[in-house]
């Protein structure tokens, strides 16, 4: 295997300034990486960052081409980086590293935020780095999570600047079109297998130790988990942590409730025969208010916990540096397509799309696509009730022994088709998003995970809102409910864990024989080998779910709070155990927030209000103790809906008064923009006198 | 009457740079102006703008001081403006006038963007001031409105420096602490009787011209408004404006309900008496559906009407200037008070008022005292009707013809409550803004009016309220309301207009024919003696009821909104009268939007989606419709929730999407935040690199 050689022609006509430090790379491996492509450099090792696995048919030609793409400058289309072709025997991995410069640049593309000498954080500038601190020390200046995330950017950047083909690969598949992505190619032609960054053994067990096989049940290490994996993974923990710390206040409410408020403890009642009339009609009355109290309750404690939650955010983006974050200027993403022009707020030259062709495309195709999906899963449920009765009266009449596995049918039939009709969804949705063009990577994330995350809820929940709203079936809703809580948490707990982890145990240990030679390219090719991160939608799925439960129905059931409190300090742990051990480490993005979730938070809560109200409703005990009262059906629905009002609009009166960034992070948002102003209005002054002095020298010619 | 003599020793010190123009000035009165403080201005003629009318008891010794302070620079707690001592007979006339480097430094404090050299608009900067257009003609720089402003904001900054006395006034009223405002002071030892600023007599007959006497129906020169007004008004002529003309399809609709569609044409139903009961219920069903049908419209109306208005209004704000302003980087409002201390943001000594302490004074103190008006209020009214019941019940059973004037009695004293009950809170309103100690003036204005609202719209709502739905007596209600539409309107515009216009003609022609030597001075006391524009709150109300009667009952009266649109038509025209010829001219503030109406009118139309919903369900004819149908009272009810509910979401959703700016002011918007980004960062290099500089250099000493 040789090394590639790269045209480094356009070395030279790098925007950096070139201030002539020597470069010494001294390599890991004992094979040879790429060279630095940029003077400026002056790291002395080479960090493997991430890998990249090759499909097994891809020829030795195509698998330098690649590298060599990898490796140019950006001006050509590259990313950049230094690449290292493996050296295993099948020879289909590339160990991708990258250079300093880099780093720093994209760090400053970016918009992440570091320590600056005076001891704020400020947004990167690469011609100021001098005054960054730990600017030397690559390791301690970005994380690893972003230093990784950072060579994953540049690759995804990576465009055939003119008509060209692939190496190695026939016409069809193998032609790139001008401004093309190539990654994007190569994965749709099935080259490459997986990318994947590099987990660093060492650090991997001592975060371990800190985050899941500590003693203590409190705490994680929230800033290392940045550090690591990422920022998209460490707010999910975050959050996590916060929404487990919060839920304190109503178990303590629902311990105190169940055990210690004698109106809702059905012992004495029941032991009490003497003058029983009087104590149930007593004891019902207090426990109805016991309700209100805990639904009251819930709805503040919803709303506070959000509210208080952005704030925790804030501070979180501030001291990951990632409160600046500025997308928007950003080259856009790789599947973004449009008419080449003048962007203009950065001046770049890159693919433009009409905002309201966005709108257009979401309006009329995304919305009835939706819409129609969600009507197929009415239609779906309509079809199960009405085939269910359908069989059920049959079998009566004319039924025997053989026709009762008929019975099963129709939730058989339902089930195959929900799932069906769930992947169906999928792929639309995706394809649906794709199609709408998003510019920024994280506006196509949101618009993706609504679609997905809508339909979910609406899979999981319309059966719920029928038995609850038409059926009015309470007995049968909290079946449904504590049975989707309690099942869906053991079996999602046992499949996401215990399975992978005897898949780990006793299926790959097999393939962990096929060793090669060489224990460092063994140890690459284990990583690799690892089933892929599934991402964090289930995780904030289960959450939601939780959360939902808890603000709608804990006032039925008071100890639903303790139990999510237990339920979560283990979550904790198998989460974690989970991304450090079973699967591949994922690529993280830096965010500066729980993005389309924090909203998916929102709405819930404000659904829970709604929900609440009209549950309590419905609940017999409510129903009995109306009725005592004197008051008829629709003087009673007519308080119900004055208290749901009354409710929505202190919760929204909460949510205005709590602000959403702490003091400190305003004063210093306002610092930023005062500055800036003034700079811009510097900065002005400066250029046109520049301009006037050239238009003074020109004259002068 | 002498010339004043001002300290000129801090003139050096000045922080403009000096580029010594020549000071040429032209005095346009036979008096003498005081010298222009800064060597820089080179206009030929000093403009009178403001005239400050004193007391008659004020002593010559304290009009001087007074002029003194005006006329020293900013360092020494003047206004560094301008004064003239108005030769009057009285002498009691202060003229004040504004140097043009004043006005060019105030301009970039508040933060005003002015046509830059390549056309955009950008935040003037006193350093690049020759780059802007029109900079040597401050006439055409800066509006009549904003120079007129910026001098009265200029006085209401002047500072004691130090612990003083006021000459000429004894010593409890007379003393000066420091850093308290000087204006103030004097407005409050009742030294000052008006502070006007001056009208520009040829101007103002140009734009009567345009604006009132013009035949068209249509159109105002908004532009000459802002130009002379100011913000304030012109943002209220501009919604006025805007609002009248989206009246339009709410009273086409409205005109064909009423004359084309069969159903709602009694007529027909009366003329045919044959087959008369089926066709009636016939009739009843289609005229429910034109109610809804006119329900849904005005909830969609009034919602895209405000997110049309606000993209109107942002696009108004970047024409005008103003949309950059920054009132958190100003100095504090002149009623401000705290500890000294610097300003974490712009570095300022200024006083500091901590955010939790204003948050505790206005949870702990305002509302609740709010709270407590609001209660009196309903108690009013609950005494009202329990007096009304005994008296005509006590009449009834022992009534003569002496007793009968009694009954008016219950009416009379409620009246009277209210009266007293509205005046005695609008002191109130003010006390616990001005403990409020807000630091900008927008947000007093902003708290202090929505105090005054909330009590306004309870004590005008709360009985229609009441009669809605206590009483569910909808002709009641309807005739309230067309009595509160028309009377209010009727009355309001009579005593608006023609009790003023009046007065005007032959009460203060006897003020008249006091006329001084001087025909100039002369003119400038007739600007004085002219009432004080009563401020744009009752127009505003009024904009409002209209608003929330359109959005609340049109369906019921289809001709609410063609009547309205009637109405709008000549109110525009009195009120441009009225504020051109009737009223001293005022101060009008640079604004961005309209503030906390915005706000009123968007709170608005969500309670009259909620209203509308609830009263088309106790009108009597939806009753009749429902009893038909078959439908139980609570099935009703639970579909009017669900149709609010829905209307609320859609609701949502539309002002969701409709974005609040146009999308050439959103680029604009990114591009300034993108230019003074990388301005912060290239500004940071070059300060870090003085700093080196400055640090080679010292220990190169």
């Amino acid at each position: 295997m040789q090394l590639i050689k790269l045209q480094r022609d356009n070395m030279t006509s790098q925007k950096e300034p070139q201030e002539g430090h020597s470069t010494s790379t001294k390599v890991t491996g004992p094979s040879s990486w790429s060279k630095v492509s940029c003077p400026c450099c002056t790291s002395t090792q080479i960090e493997p960052l991430v890998l990249i696995q090759l499909a097994e048919s891809v020829q030795p030609i195509t698998k330098q081409w690649i590298m060599s793409v990898i490796a140019a400058p950006v001006k050509a289309g590259g990313a950049q980086l230094l690449v290292h072709p493996g050296e295993d025997m099948k020879g289909d991995m590339i160990v991708v590293a990258a250079p300093r410069c880099t780093l720093h640049r994209v760090t400053e593309e970016l918009g992440l935020c570091k320590t600056y000498q005076d001891g704020d954080m400020k947004a990167f500038s690469f011609e100021d780095r001098d005054n960054f601190c730990n600017i030397d020390d690559t390791q301690q200046f970005l994380t690893l999570a972003e230093r990784q995330f950072i060579v994953k950017h540049e690759m995804d950047l990576m465009k055939a600047l003119e008509d060209q083909r692939i190496p190695g690969i026939p016409a069809p598949a193998g032609k790139l079109k001008a401004r093309e992505s190539i990654l994007q190619k190569l994965e749709k032609a099935g080259l490459i297998r997986s990318i994947t960054p590099l987990h660093d053994q060492e650090r991997l067990a001592d975060l371990g130790k800190q985050w899941y096989s500590q003693k203590s049940l409190w705490g994680q290490p929230l800033d290392y988990i940045h550090n690591y994996f990422g920022g998209t993974i460490a707010y999910y923990f975050s959050f996590l942590d916060f929404y487990t710390l919060s839920l304190f206040p109503p178990a303590i409410l629902g311990i105190f409730i169940t055990f210690f408020l004698p109106s809702a403890n059905f012992s004495t009642a029941i032991e009490t025969d003497s003058n029983a009339s009087s104590k149930i009609s007593d004891d019902d009355h207090l426990s109805v208010s016991s309700y209100m109290v805990q639904a009251v309750f819930s709805m503040l404690w919803s709303t506070i916990f959000m509210e208080l939650w952005k704030r925790r955010s804030a501070s979180l983006s501030y001291h990951w540096g990632t409160f600046n974050l500025a997308e928007q200027f950003q080259e856009p993403r790789p599947g973004f397509h449009g008419e080449i022009g003048t962007n203009p707020v950065t001046g770049r030259l890159e693919p433009l799309f009409p905002d309201w062709k966005r709108k257009m495309r979401m309006g009329l195709v995304s919305v009835p696509v939706v819409g129609f999906f969600l009507g197929l899963v009415i239609l779906g449920m309509a079809g199960f009730y009405i085939c269910e009765r359908l069989v059920s009266s049959w079998h009566k009449e004319s039924g025997s022994y053989f026709t009762a596995p008929l019975l099963y049918l129709p939730s058989i039939a339902h089930i195959v088709y929900t799932n069906v009709l769930g992947n169906v969804y999928r792929n639309v949705a995706l394809k649906l998003t794709e199609a709408e063009n998003h510019r920024e990577e994280s506006s196509f994330d949101y618009h993706h995970t609504t679609k997905v995350l809508v339909f979910t809820f609406f899979n999981n929940f319309a059966v719920l809102f029928h038995i609850a709203f038409f059926k009015e079936d309470m007995p049968l809703l909290r079946k449904r409910l504590s049975s989707l809580l309690i099942v869906t948490q053991v079996v999602g707990q046992f499949t996401e864990v215990v399975v992978p982890f005897l898949v780990d145990r006793f299926l790959t240990s097999a393939n962990r024989n096929l060793k090669e030679d060489d224990p460092e390219v063994d140890h690459l090719q284990a990583q690799g080998s690892l089933p892929a991160f599934p991402g964090l939608f289930a995780e904030y799925i289960e959450l939601l779910v939780q959360f939902g439960y808890l603000s709608l129905f804990s006032c039925v059931y008071p100890l639903t709070a303790p139990l999510l409190l237990l339920n979560n300090l283990t979550e904790i742990r198998t989460d974690a155990y989970k991304l450090c051990k079973l699967f591949n480490k994922p690529f993280s993005a830096p965010v500066a927030n729980l993005g389309v979730w924090q909203l998916a938070f929102e709405v819930l809560s404000f659904i829970s209000v709604i929900s609440n109200c009209w549950l309590l409703l419905l609940s017999p005990r409510v129903k009995e103790w109306t009725q005592e009262a004197g008051l008829s059906s629709s003087q009673v629905i007519v308080i119900a809906v004055i208290v749901e009002h009354v409710l929505l609009i202190v919760k929204m009166i909460l949510a205005f008064i709590i602000p959403d960034e702490p003091d400190w992070l305003q004063v210093k948002r306002e610092q930023i923009e005062y500055n800036s102003m003034q700079a811009l209005k510097k900065q002005r002054i400066k250029s046109t006198r520049v301009d006037g002095k050239l238009q003074k020298a020109k004259m002068g010619e």
